[in-house]
């Protein structure tokens, strides 16, 4: 049995979802499928970029990972297959798997070719349903990658840039990627990114004009209502309030820069 | 095992949804349960109509369609079972299910009538739960249909009217059935009525003041902002904005009138 | 194969819950994961607490119910296993399976200890992921929970109280604990309080200022727009609107007094 995880711009008023899921089933009926997001912004392969990035660790390896933000869909851009440390992804060729990419982790790409894998009819507007779910499910059901399409060279494919936060003269410049249930600001800075930058020393962590200074464990050290910044579950660094919601006390959303300064 | 599909008006902030899996899988623990949507409208039967019939056709054989869009819950109005083309669904007899007696297919109803297929004790408000839930399980456990309840004659059962298009004297006359989560306006006008009725030329679309002419075939075929016009992943005319947001671009909603005008 | 229910205040617009299915997957392949809800309101216990009583008594026994509402994550507040009547909960120390400790059905507490049911890297804020889900799963695989930790008294725990109805000289005291997505006022006010004071008669149900006479048993027992009463499918008494939206009609939500009069 192969997990199948599935990230998308849907949402879950309409009836999406359960069909991409009910043409996996109707392939590979062992399959499990997980819902990550489908609440990725319309179009917004950034977030989904980072989203998808941080929670495919969590799955078991050899799960597959759906990415079905496409604002493509119906055009000429490839769906590709990349292969990541007992991963795998399936997604147009837009970007979105750029994170996966990156780290110097060896992988491998193909672009999906085989007619074979698609439903026999294949609509303009939703290549989810017909085209990407039916290859995770033939992967899951265990064909043969090679199957799928030819490789591909990673410099032919799509990569975004800026997705890394960027050392400055005095510290660390970063943004905000998601912003979660509770109004937590998450950010793109990774600790390893921060510990090479932030040596000693208390740093300030500041967001438009609101700063808060050194690091918390969790979103109760302090008191009701401090700014508090700490490395939330994603591994990166945080913006909270204790007790509170960052977003709407600073007014603060997705793309605002998060600045360290060092000591 | 046999997959069960879950339409209600229940939303997911409460344990409504997550009961009736309990009971289906009490049940049938082998039974996989599909949500296809949850956010239909409260009470809106029109709207779950259109939109189980588009989507059970995804689902392979064998699978089982619960429809649980129950206005008269507690009242006298009775469970049905149809079957049609390998098809099962199981529903109130409100009208929700006209769309899959519409179009020549042969199909066979039945009335619930099996007190041993309820649980023990059962509400006057939850019958989605109590007697539904636990009616489609034991179908998907392999129970005999027979054992369901007697057969009934489809004139003795709610049809709702109105839900095709209309062919008028210079074209069709259809109406918005379902607005997507992009703000896509898909509407009731299948291929097949369409190509009917515009045999050639560039027909003109229109909703409201704002019109379009000719069809698409994806959301990207037009330059950002464009109206357009294509057959969207139902099979059915869709209006959406190439890049934006039809529903708030035109003001129009579910229900609005959608007019196909012949050249 | 066992069932794993999960109730959270994460919603489902990030990764979270996704990642939680994720981790049990990983550990118990054959868990069946259902979602009770992840709307429970950012850190209300009490509601949480409501929620999952009258959800898990659906589930068959065997299953493991996961409450991960959590304001204290990453401080010293135990993990909790409570097993009763056949149903395991694992849950912070908070109080939120306070409703399961009621009622004088034999229980059993344990704190868990054991630092191999957890994921290899704890974060500081998502003890769901890799604490509780982690623990659930190996309960699921079949583990004794003898290794989850010690037991623990009862006295020692969190207990919430003000939970239950209150019998005034009059009447009874009860309040909205949950308004559903149909906006209909669900109180705490249980059938057997409310038998035990309402001995015969046609007794009044108050809402602020606003009153209804007497129990009905459907939704539909009323004429459009009347305000009625009724034991709804938690067993509780419901206040609601025939073919309307009680909580926006009266203006009454999460809290409310609602007031039982004996006739």
């Amino acid at each position: 049995m192969a997990i199948i995880s599935l990230t998308t711009d849907f949402g879950t008023r309409d009836e999406y979802v359960g069909v991409m899921k009910a043409v996996i089933l109707g392939i590979d009926p062992s399959a499990a499928v997980v819902d990550v997001s489908h609440a990725i912004e319309p179009q917004d392969v950034v977030q989904a970029a980072f989203l998808v990035h941080s929670a495919h660790a969590y799955f078991p390896h050899g799960s597959i990972h759906l990415v079905v933000v496409d604002p493509g869909v119906g055009t000429a851009r490839d769906i590709l297959l990349l292969d990541r440390g007992g991963h795998r992804f399936v997604a147009p060729d837009n970007g979105v798997l750029s994170l996966m990419m990156d780290g110097g982790a060896p992988f491998r790409l193909r672009r999906l070719e085989n007619p074979d894998w698609r439903l026999a009819a294949v609509s303009g507007t939703f290549h989810g349903r017909d085209i990407m779910a039916p290859a995770a499910a033939r992967l899951s059901r265990g064909a043969d990658p090679a199957e799928f399409g030819p490789e591909v060279d990673p410099r032919a494919v799509v990569r975004l840039r800026d997705l890394r936060p960027r050392p400055t003269s005095g510290g660390i410049d970063g943004r905000v990627v998601q912003v979660d249930g509770f109004g937590n600001l998450v950010t793109n800075i990774d600790r390893e990114t921060f510990e090479a930058v932030v040596a000693s020393g208390v740093p300030e962590i500041r967001v438009g004009d609101a700063a808060t200074r050194g690091i918390r464990r969790t979103y109760a050290d302090g008191a009701p209502g401090t700014l508090l910044a700490l490395f939330g579950s994603r591994g990166t660094l945080e913006i909270a309030v204790a007790g509170g919601d960052a977003r709407r006390m600073l007014g603060a959303d997705k793309g605002a820069t998060v600045r360290v300064r060092c000591p």
